[in-house]
Formats: C-alpha cells, sequence, structure tokens
C-alpha cells in the first residue's frame, strides 16, 4: 500500500500594502494551504485572494485562526477566558468559509497560528476551545494538531478529525517535543537533513531525536515554511525526497484519519 | 388577506466592555435582528450571545456589516474600492454564519449600517459590490434595501431577495427620500403620529409627505431604533397600532418578496 | 502640620460612540485624573475633552497607558517584551502630552491600567520597563506605584518621584497585598467602613487586615472607582470622611514625595 | 549666496512584522525623515527605531500623520469631521514627539499622509485643522504643504512656518498642479530628466510643464519615495544633481522661511 501525507503551509499573512512570505511559491510545494483570517494577518481582500489561488493549484483550504494582535503577527500570548477565545475562533472559521464560498470550495482543516497554537499544545481548555468553536462551525473540519498535544487530546475526546503534525526543518528532544529555537541546531537547514528526517518519520512513524535516540511520531501532515529563501528550498526537498521514497503527497483531504 | 410586516432593528453594537442600546428591550418588539459583524461594532462575544437571544425570542437573524472603523461606529464614510468592499462585507456575512450555526440558525438577511447604508443607497457600485457579497456567501439572504435606492435595484439585478424598508420614526419629502435630520420634525417623536404613519404605509402602500402628499411607498420591512429610552416606546407603539390594525408582524423569512 | 493625601481615578475610558463610567461625577471628588490613552480605551477626541474637563476642576492630568487590546479593555495579560512594552507605553504618555499642550498642562503622573497594572506590580522588567519610558519621555512624570510593588521598587531605582497607592474600597491579607476579588467582602461596599479605612491608613500609615492585624502601609495617592453608582457614593465618602479627619486633598504635584 | 533645498521621504511606515521600503537607503539621501506614527503604519517600536537611524544620520525628524486605516495604508479618504481629524492629528504629533525624546530631538516638522495629504491640499477646512493641532502641540512644528495647495494658505494663516514641497520624479500641468498618475509619463523614471526638473525648479523658482509651458512654482523641500529600487535611484540622482549645480542639501530646520 502507498503511503500518503500531507504538506501544509501557513499563508495569506499580508496585510493591505503590506506582503510577507511567498504564497505563490510555496503553493507549488504544499496540498494543504492554512489561511490566516483577519486577526493576526489577512484583511478580507487577500483572504479572497489566496483562497481563489489555493484552488487553482489543487491545494485544499484550511483556517489558521490567530490572535487579535496584527501588531505582534500572533506571536504573544494573551490571557483570554477559554469561552471569548472560542468565540473569536469560530468568527474567524466563518469569514473564511464566506471566502471559500467564492470559489465552490469548504473549509477543510484549522491549524492555529503562532502565539495561540503554542498555548493549545500545552492547555487542555485552550485545546478544547479550538475544538468546541470547530465543531460548532462545521464538525468535519480537521483539527490540524502537534502529534501528541493537549490538541491532539481534545480533537479525539470531541470527535473530532484529528491531523497530527510533524515538522519538516526542526530537532526533536528525546521526548518528542521540538528543540527549542534558542538550541543551536534546532532549525534544520541542510536539506539533505530534512530529507532523511521527513522521510524516516512518514515511513516509520518515528523520529530521530537530537541526541540519536529513536522516538514513535506518528504524523499526517508535515509543516514548511516559507518565510525565506532557503524555507522554500528545504520544503522543496522536502517534497522530492518523500516523493522519491515512493510516499505520495495528498491534500488533507484524502487522507485517512484513525 | 391578513396583511404582514416585518420589523427589523440593528443589534449586538457593543465592543468588549462597552454596551450600547438596549437589545433585550428592542428583542421583545421585532421579529428580525440586524446584528452588527464586528468592524464598526459586535465583537465576537456579543455576536453569539446575541445569536442565541435572538433565537430564544423567535426573532431571525441578519448581519449588519459595517466599515472598519470602530473609533467612527461605522458612521464615517472610506472610500473603499467596491472590488475591497465587497470582500469586507463577505468577511462579516462570514463571521455571523459561523456564530449562527452555534444555536442551528441561519444568516437570513443583510442590512449596511450607518455610512454604508448610506452610499450603498446612493452609489449603484457599491449597492452591486454588497449585493455580490450576498450572492457569492449565501444567494439565500434577503438584502434589505431602502424602497426605491439604488440597493433595491442592485438586488433585484442580480436576482436576490430583496426587502423594501421604511422608517417609523422619520418623517419623508415629496420625492419619497426620508427628510434630512437637519430639518426639525424629521425625526418623529410622538408615538400616535408613528403610528399613523406605519398603518398608513403598510395598508396603503404610500407614505403621506412632511407636505401633506401622498407617495406611493411600497415596504416590507419597518426599522425600529433602540438608542434611547424613547426610541423604544414609538417602537412599541408601532408594533401595538399595527397589530390594532389587524396587521401580522412576521419575521423576514416568513414575508412574501416580489 | 497638615496631614495631605491624594486621590486619583481613572477616566476617559470611552471609545468614540461608547462611554463608560462617570467622568463628570468623579471629576468633583479625585484631584489627579489618570487618563486613558488610545490603547485600551479613550480615543484622541474623549482624551483632549477629558483633559479640558480636568483643567477646568483642578484636577491633576496623568497618563493611563494599557495594552493594545481594546476590545479586552486592557484586562488581559499580553506577554510583550519589555522593550516593546516600554515603547507602547512612550507612545501614550506622548499622544497625552499632545492633548495636555491644548489646555497648557503637562501630564505630570502615570498610572498603569488594568492587567499592565498588574503584572508591573509583580514583575520587575516590566516595572522597569515603564520606568525607563517615564524617564525618557519626561523624568519629572510621577510613577504611581502600587504600595510596596515591584512597582515602587522601579521607580525608586530610576529615581523617578514615586506615588504609593492604596486603595479606599478593597480589603487587604496580611501580607499587605489586596484580597483576591474572588473572595466575598473583599470589596468593601459600605461608606462607613470605607472611611474608617482610608482615615486610619492615612492618619497612621497602616491597614487594618481583613484579619484585624496592623500592617504598615505607607500611601501618597488613594484610588477610586467611578464604575457604578455605588462607587461614586463610596468615593464621596472617602473624601468627606478623610476631609472631616482633618486630612487636606491635594493634586498629586502638590504632595511631597520621600 | 548658496542656495539650499531639503530633500525628504516618508519612512517607518512598517508595522510589527511588516517591513515597508528602504529607509536606511534613503536614509543616507535625504535630510528630513517624515515619519509614520502609528495610524496608518508605524507601531511604537519602528518609530522609536527610525527616530534613532535618523538621528545617526543627521536627518531632521518629522511627523507623517495618516488616517486611522492600517488595512488601507492611509490611502483611503475617510469622511471626518475636521475637529475629531485635528485631534487625530494631536495624537500622533505627541506619540513621535515622546520617540524623539529618546534620542534628545524634537519634531520639527508635519507632512501629512496619502488621502490626508490629498484632502488637506484641497479642502480649507481640513488644512486648517491639521494646522490648529500642529499650532496646539508645538507651534515651532514646519508645515509641510504642496506648493500652492489649501495647505500652503492654512499655514500662513495660522502663522506657521510653511516648507512648500515640490516632486522629484512627477510632471506637472500647466496651472502647477501634478499631472495625474493615470496619464502616461505623469511618473518621471529617467535620472537625467529628473536631475534637469529639479535643477531648474531649485534654482530658478518654476516648473516646466509638460507641455513645456514655464510656471512659477517655489519650492523648500522636495519629496522623494524609497519605495522601490528605481525609486531609491531616482532620489539619488536627484541629489547629485542638485550638488553638482552647487545647492546644498540640508535638514528643514536649516532651511530660511518666508
Amino acid at each position: 500500500m502507498t503511503k500518503t501525507i500531507n504538506l501544509n503551509a501557513d499563508m495569506g499573512e499580508g496585510w493591505g500594502a503590506y506582503s510577507i512570505g511567498d504564497d505563490d511559491g510555496i503553493l507549488k510545494i504544499i496540498k494543504s494551504a492554512s489561511i490566516a483570517c483577519g486577526f493576526h494577518g489577512g484583511d478580507p481582500v487577500t483572504m479572497r485572494h489566496v483562497v481563489q489561488r489555493a484552488k487553482e493549484e489543487g491545494v485544499s483550504i484550511g483556517a489558521h485562526p490567530g490572535f487579535n494582535d496584527l501588531w505582534g503577527f500572533g506571536r504573544r500570548r494573551i490571557d483570554m477566558r477559554a469561552d471569548d477565545l472560542e468565540c473569536m475562533i469560530a468568527y474567524q472559521i466563518g469569514a473564511l468559509q464566506a471566502m471559500a464560498n467564492y470559489v465552490g470550495e469548504k473549509v477543510t482543516h484549522l491549524k492555529p497560528h503562532g502565539a495561540l497554537n503554542n498555548i493549545a499544545a500545552e492547555q487542555p481548555e485552550i485545546a478544547m476551545a479550538i475544538g468546541r468553536a470547530i465543531k460548532a462551525v462545521d464538525p468535519d473540519i480537521i483539527y490540524v494538531a502537534l502529534s501528541g498535544s493537549e490538541m491532539e487530546k481534545a480533537g479525539r475526546k470531541l470527535n473530532l478529525k484529528v491531523a497530527r503534525e510533524g515538522f519538516c526543518d526542526r530537532q526533536y528532544d528525546d521526548d518528542g517535543n521540538l528543540t527549542s529555537r534558542k538550541i543551536p541546531g534546532s532549525v534544520i537547514k541542510d536539506p539533505a537533513v530534512v530529507v532523511k528526517q521527513v522521510v524516516h518519520m512518514v515511513l516509520n512513524g518515528e523520529i530521530i531525536s537530537r541526541n540519536g535516540k529513536p522516538v514513535k511520531h506518528q504524523v499526517d501532515t508535515l509543516c514548511v515554511h516559507a518565510d525565506e529563501p532557503t524555507t522554500i528550498t528545504t520544503a522543496q526537498a522536502a517534497r522530492k525526497g518523500l516523493e522519491g521514497a515512493g510516499v505520495k503527497i495528498v491534500p488533507l483531504t484524502e487522507m485517512q484519519f484513525e
């Protein structure tokens, strides 16, 4: 049986006159787009444009909601009540659904952005609030969750489809968590090393930690970045490496979830 | 055959710690709520709350999108490109649809707010942009349009359902337009006069201008306000007066449109 | 020698069409106003208006900066880098100084708002960031600091004038901290009890904790609230009680600081 | 006597994670910087950074206030009351003054941004509102005004110092107004033509219209752009051309105003 995997990336994070990231470049590599929804980035015009481009490239459409903090680009934690946060997520999903209607598509997954993703991975009540928003707005939306995190648990508890996420270009610790960015070497820049990691992760369901220890790590989707020219190169290498190893890259909507 | 009419009001226009208008008071009087969608007012938490309350009161749910100008409460004209404005409207509709999903309801009408309503009444390209947003997001949404305005024309051109709107507590000029607020007496404060105007408007399809001239004026919905205690009183009088004249007050979703 | 004390309150926290608090009522009671600066509340028009009113009432003008979170009314902690936070404070001070220029006055004190005040009381690096902003923009600005907090320490370290703040209508624990609002009775609503507390605090430099224990607590300014009719009543009682005990209520600018 | 002229440019228009324009490149060419103040662009951190860089390069600091419309980058007209607009300008000046204090400098000029500049050039009441804000906050601030516009008139009426502005890379009509951008050739891209225009403008106090007609056009400052690599090239050519013609490029603070 052919192994399948999804590649996803964040996009549509510009704002009016400001652009950020290489959306067009990354759309050629990935199969699922996590599109900013107007709070940490992504004004309505950008949203509609990216939805259109994703459709043209055969890339499935997901929501990438963030904190209401354009200045901080959604990277600063805001201490919100879980109920308020849930409303904030629901709002952003709905806004993107409206844009997806323009091209006859649906919002099929959700991946939180930045600081929101970080706290949702750690805090059960935040992970559940996001899950409840999905459930209320459209229970068919796939919850993209850091593999092994509170998000994965919350998604399963709520009977949502959960896509476990791994990273192409990040080292892992022995406990399966991402190595902190503060530690030198935590971001992998050598495409050959990236390829080795992703192929091993997808074929064997484990990662090799930075100390050389094998750790179980099931993934349904791999996150790639488009922030700089080098990340595009890395992403391309990951895709080619996976295809060379006989892995098929598909949209999240074509994955089978447990 | 029993005459029917709809009563609508704007609501959910608070923002976080700020509240404005008497939403609970007005929900007892109207049958359709035009709910702010987060741009000129109405944060996500308020939106979800008002949607819930509307459902409880048997009031149908509509979008009340406005300019992205919380400081100006959507009352200042912003010179936007029609395409950008269209995206801005679609975004707001979608956000409210997400909230409506929480209570198993749909967004069934749309009425622009403040300055947006004013320019849409006058400028065909803006009226069309709003109509296109409705059509793209959900073509069953009823376009609430000042009777005789460019909005009415745009709605018909796009084959949308159009609810022609009249005003309970505003005088009209001989040409059927609202008398400017700058002219003394343009806002009717005497409940008895309000009742006389609305009953005549609904039963006869005409208004009597401030100069005493009868002017054809077909309406499907009447706008009431909840800004001050006196407007609640006026709204109550309008409702009782209409019911006393044998007119049935129904949600917009139960109206027959031409 | 006559004892002096300052009474301060937060104000100007409305936003465009939204108003909140009874600014005019509270201006008759206090001697120093902490005016919102446009981030958690307080648009430019409101700021200019309140500055004018404060001048008319002989009330000194202070900055009341907050997090950039109008939706949360500055009550949610945002995890900002200290340097970024410092810039955010400096910006808000400057904006209010511009308004003060309209009436020939200066911004003479600063009191952080809501969640910003809470974290500044606890976290030395935040308390110092606020102090550095004061020092850079105008080192004569008085730093209003919860008595005994990290803010007081930061202010002294930076050689700023520090006004130690106490509360009229809040109970204290045995360690001199405010009793949590979650504990019943923590907010004092009986004007007689308020009067007893403030007179004792000002004349004796100590508070009696809710367990009856005397705790040293030096204060230069007492915070009053104007959120509800009852808080205005409490504030009035505090003022009258202090004056009845021979204490003179003066602007912060007339206080002597250690 | 040596002729002097100022070169100015807009800068600091980024926002958080978003950057725009080549501030460092343009700072080497100009002598006065018009710095965004947080409304159409320019967050507090960016503001402080640019103020520091301007100081290092010997470039004088000016305010570049805009409409409260980050999404539209201040390029959309907002129909504000003149009094509200005045407060909005004062607020922005004050915010930048706070940042200038960090480096021991003053805000010495003001130039409105985008749509605000356009309407101020045409509408006397807007031009006066901006002038009144300057006068209230710091009457020594130089009002940079399109030569011959309502802004120039307002500045003179209010006894403000007025710096008349011309453009390096724009064609002019016979009446002295800028040729519309819609007309081919209105933006001059050939550095040699730019040099010819600016040298003639500065030495002779006139421009040659696109029809070859000489038109009186006194300027104190010339605006250069840094939006694209080509505009930097044009700006450099203008500077070298002027210096080659014996014109001295100085900060606005060293110009003599009528």
